[in-house]
């Protein structure tokens, strides 16, 4: 998951177990007796796919490094109700106090991993690439973003530096997609992709004319979306096709048969239910 | 909604802006000719209860202090489908490059808003007063919990720090509720009060032996807790009742009946539907 | 002392490192010769309480990780003159560049606890607990509470964010003691507790009637407040009484007489004599 | 006081408020109705040397910018007691969500001042110098340091970065004064100073060859010291003679009358007794 | 040239203000008197081509935002020795405290501009265009860009993660030009591009072979690319070209001869002159 | 090089890391495969004097602690071309994600060092000590004037912090060198020194009379600066002579050759050409 220098991530944490602890846990430094250990199992209350083991081992590595943390499950894998994912041992000041922050983050990476999946089940057998959008978490794109990809999906960019998307509001403001694309092209690094949102068969024939590198059909039905990649792909077979808008679980598969390469859902990061896990205390102590 | 002293929200604003502008919003930067201006539209894609007004007004603030803000809506308001929120007025660049995160702050906010607005129209007519949990997104605590209250809630406590909340795990590692409440009360501030969750008579009855401040049920049933609460409430009338545990929207009106005078419901703040908000650049311009 | 997670301190620590060492400590640098090894003895200088010892430990760690630090005596012990608190071993550098910051902490918390014991040392075999408040220095709360505590007191609440205190200009502002708690009791969350300031029989009566959590009394003389605890405790035991205002050493021990549960004193953490506390270095070397 | 440029105590204002209010002053925000206006008359109770008016200044405009401040003496005046200092005008909210920090601040620099103005008019008629030390509180040197300008006094090196101060630990590292005096000649910038803290006449000679900038007696009785001064005077006139340790308000004139022409007092910072002021809401408002 | 949101360029701008004045700007705070105004002259004492304008603007502005500047020339001016770029007005203090930072920020990125509109000048009438790399100042990479912009050149990518760029030791680690690419292409967002360098014409073979969207030819004589460049071309007309290597201004005009489309120099960024520009006090104060 | 307590140079570290990488190095993460180990060797491409290392050494060390990195030579050896500077082993993943750092780093360095070893070498025999300025890379100064020392040179004062000195645009405002010197003094710590700026033998006399503890001449020709360190060295044998102003490597040794005892050069960390140094990866891996 993480590139060798995951700092924002570590950074990330610190600020919010400080959102929790603020001055101290004083329920467990006045209950607990100092020194006590304990076993921690962190197990799944539903099944689901599993998102976010690194980052819950990250949260009690900073909360405490002396704790040592098992993985029983890796991301990515599909686990049923009651299965151990964690067992995390150690101080029990350290595990109390790390737990909250810990679960929140598993359940709701787990929550976007599980919706993840879904959608590309639908889409089986077909060559179609799901990915997500930037309707994120405030504060939580990299992560979620990740999460996607746990749960089999792909990633759009990461943000509005990354590549250029000319939407609706730019297309108004530049005076045409054929101004707007030879406006960013001179100006952005040959490094960069240019996506053009398009909502009709003019604004096709204009992004083609443009030379778009990605053209994204919104909330086109799947008869005329499959005319439009035909058109596409019968000019200019290098340039990738998107669909977008609205789409669910239930229409993804018709849009997909369009033949269309690439559909993103904002769904998938976003009005998500969260996976129900949680954290029992010394359960498995005797077994220890 | 905010002290006079908002320090902290602002500068995570910033970072939240960072994380989706980082270098820079390329598409805007050269797509849109400096010096465009334009009114922005925020509306409300779906009805609601809306929350998240001045967090908005704050994002296009920090983005670029010329732009002026007119909120059509005030946080707490039910809105139908259509209704205008917050018109934005000035540079095309600052309004397409805070959009983003106005949206998705006021998405999530007002989906808590309207999520506990349905619990609390649930509970009308009864005393009763319905709180959240710890259960919130990290980094988003002070937010969320302001929604809650924006939708008609009260809060739980804030984190770890200011109340004292002894749990099964605290009660094992002190063993016992008497000696976990005695080894507290001697510690904490006088300030602070002290919380003990229950699961049965027995537990209940050192709790009351205790003299905690707050006895929380866990998992009871609504008759069973009616009989709690008329202990309690016959032994120690300042002692406040609260009920926990898997409350639904369905459930919650029959575990009030109960008499308990404190609900918590980990939903509100979890597993929200978004609500559907969206921004029109330019659509009311020929009036403006 | 440290509860799991003490990021905060460590940070603020770097902090006050930077003030003191800024582009480097040039003395060191420049005359010891690098890789120089010595053990550096903190002692004592006059008689007292003694407070900060994992602090100056975690300064020494975090100037240098492979220094060795060895604490002789435990926060919270009365020391005579002379006595040995620290034995640090390892770079001669890194011991000199961490010196000024250790000292200079251990001497103002030991000053704190050693003020502070001299207060519960009048109040000996008496029920009163002996509170601090939020006149602390600036950037030093935690630790300055933490040595009241370490020298036999308890703490008042930590910050504006964790009780409701209403005093006079509250109540000015608010129209009445009644009002002002009403209003708070609707909006806090119910783990948090109110409490009023009173001057007088008059007052007393409102709070009573308002159901506040604690009673203080301002600057009550003794005999008048021994009346206002018994009103109190005769109407609802369960309501926490507290003094404050001027309280000295020579005159605390008769007002907790009246009977008062809690006395709050600003002057343990306001114009406290720092402790002596001091470091040679090598002294003890020919015994290494 | 303060230069063009101070962006580094901005910062740490805004982290001591944050110290203070944390998630909000539920307080205020609870009981004092939302637009509620006040004028707020800080005032000493007790006379003395005034310092830290404009820190306070920028603590309530830090807090909200919109309330105006009324400086009504300058630092450095000494005031009776009751005399007005600053009149703070606006919302009620942010004037008592700033008071505390406000106060702290002025109590500890006013106490700092008038504790230097003591010992400034034990040297009255006599051309000694009066300064400070790094005995400081962590995180305020650069305050208590103004504090003692304000007072009268004169300010020693600001850190271990700005200047070379050679006491007995490098020296015994060093191998002797010459060597230790070489060597950092040697690596120091030009721009920098050297000082060498001799305890007898031996070590006297050494400085002097080593041609030190600047000599310091520790603990000399004045007799002593004078034949000291005299032999750096005679020898070389610009080398800087300075008095150290243990010097108290009574002992000061005599160690100056040696000829010394500095003497330097950690006291000034250390162990200072603060200055009673405090803030009254509205008491003239009648009069506004 | 700055996106609406330039907070990072702020805070950058902070901490290098904080890293020349510390503790305080001594000379200017002791030697002018208070209150003092100026007026600032900013001039060029060599030609060539301006950047930093803005930058410099800010700088004066963060530093007191009571100075007023006025820009006499725009950044992409080529101007001739002695011309003013910058009247800056105000108090003399904030004027000399900023001084040496701006100065130090417009010297280095005119001269980055003046050697980029060298480079663009040696292509005259040829379709090449002219990037940069990453081989530049750590934390100066958005403004060094940006000065190349201001010359005439383009951007290359911004950093390790908005471009795909496989490198000699990417190739050897995957096994080949082929896997590398795939590999790259199924886990990187669609948005993204895939560049590859290739020394000869078998590896050329293997990155047409992969479809790369851009293909770099790695110190290549200018008639083997021209060979190079045709092949690409006539296989697949969109795949982008791109020389690098060792690349100056007398050979960059034969390498870009060869029909290449993009050509990157390390050097627009490595080994600049810095350009002379300096700041006159009160020149011109008489006509003011 | 660096002193025991180097925390703001890891702070910075981690911030140029994170410009670079920001979201990922998204080439390195999807074509190396997880666990590749590798041997990298960094070395210079042409001959010149190394600094770095240390630097360097960091970085690898910030980027992945599991690296080892052996130095093969020291900061201010010469070395030709070809050389072997550093061989760091391990994950190749973070080994190519550090690399572009650690040469932007060491290249600069390096670049300053050799520079200033061929100042210093065109002194040979003279006892003049040669200084850097302020004129030093934003975010750089402390790296900058290490690498000074690392080729032989010393450093002048580090900021506008730790030492006066009066420049033409000062001596205006003050109204002459001897209000400005004695404002400055009275205003001062008596640890820090006070440099005076001359242009002719009028400013001379006065900096003189003034008592300067640094007198430099600006741009003065090496005649006159023979007459007017005489004249220095005759009246008061401690105060320094400095020369300053468009010193090249042609003009030094005539200036220094007046007997001025310290030349201060802004080029040499301005304007300087980077030394070329790159890494190979695996190179010699089969010996490993």
């Amino acid at each position: 998951m993480f590139n060798a220098y995951n700092q924002a991530l570590r950074d990330q944490i610190r600020a919010w177990l400080q959102e929790d602890i603020g001055t101290g846990d004083v329920t467990t430094a006045f209950t607990i007796p100092v020194g006590a250990q304990s076993k921690g199992i962190i197990h799944a209350k539903e099944a689901g796919v599993i998102a976010g083991i690194p980052v819950a081992q990250l949260v009690f590595e900073i909360v405490d490094p002396t704790l040592t943390c098992y993985a029983q499950v890796e991301d990515g894998q599909y686990v049923d109700k009651g299965t151990t994912l964690i067992i995390v041992e150690g101080s029990t000041h350290s595990i109390l106090t790390g737990e909250r922050l810990a679960l929140n983050l598993m359940q709701r990476l787990s929550g976007i991993a599980t919706k993840t999946r879904k959608f590309v089940d639908a889409l089986e057998g077909l060559p179609t690439r799901l990915v997500d959008t930037r309707k994120t978490t405030p504060g939580h794109r990299a992560l979620e973003k990740y999460a996607v990809r746990v749960g089999g999906g792909a990633n759009h960019r990461f943000g509005l530096y990354d590549a250029v998307m000319i939407k609706d509001n730019h297309i108004k403001g530049a005076g045409g997609i054929i101004p707007a694309v030879e406006r960013a092209r001179m100006n952005i690094p040959h490094t960069m992709k240019i996506e053009v949102e398009v909502e009709d068969f003019d604004q096709l024939e204009e992004a083609l004319q443009a030379q778009a590198d990605i053209i994204m059909f919104d909330n086109m039905s799947p008869s005329r979306m499959a005319d439009a990649v035909r058109r596409v792909k019968s000019r200019a077979p290098h340039i990738v096709t998107e669909a977008s808008g609205g789409i669910t679980l239930e229409s993804i598969r018709e849009k997909a048969e369009s033949g269309v390469e690439v559909i993103s859902v904002g769904g998938l990061t976003y009005s998500v239910a969260a996976l129900d896990i949680s954290l029992d205390l010394n359960e498995k102590k005797a077994e220890a």
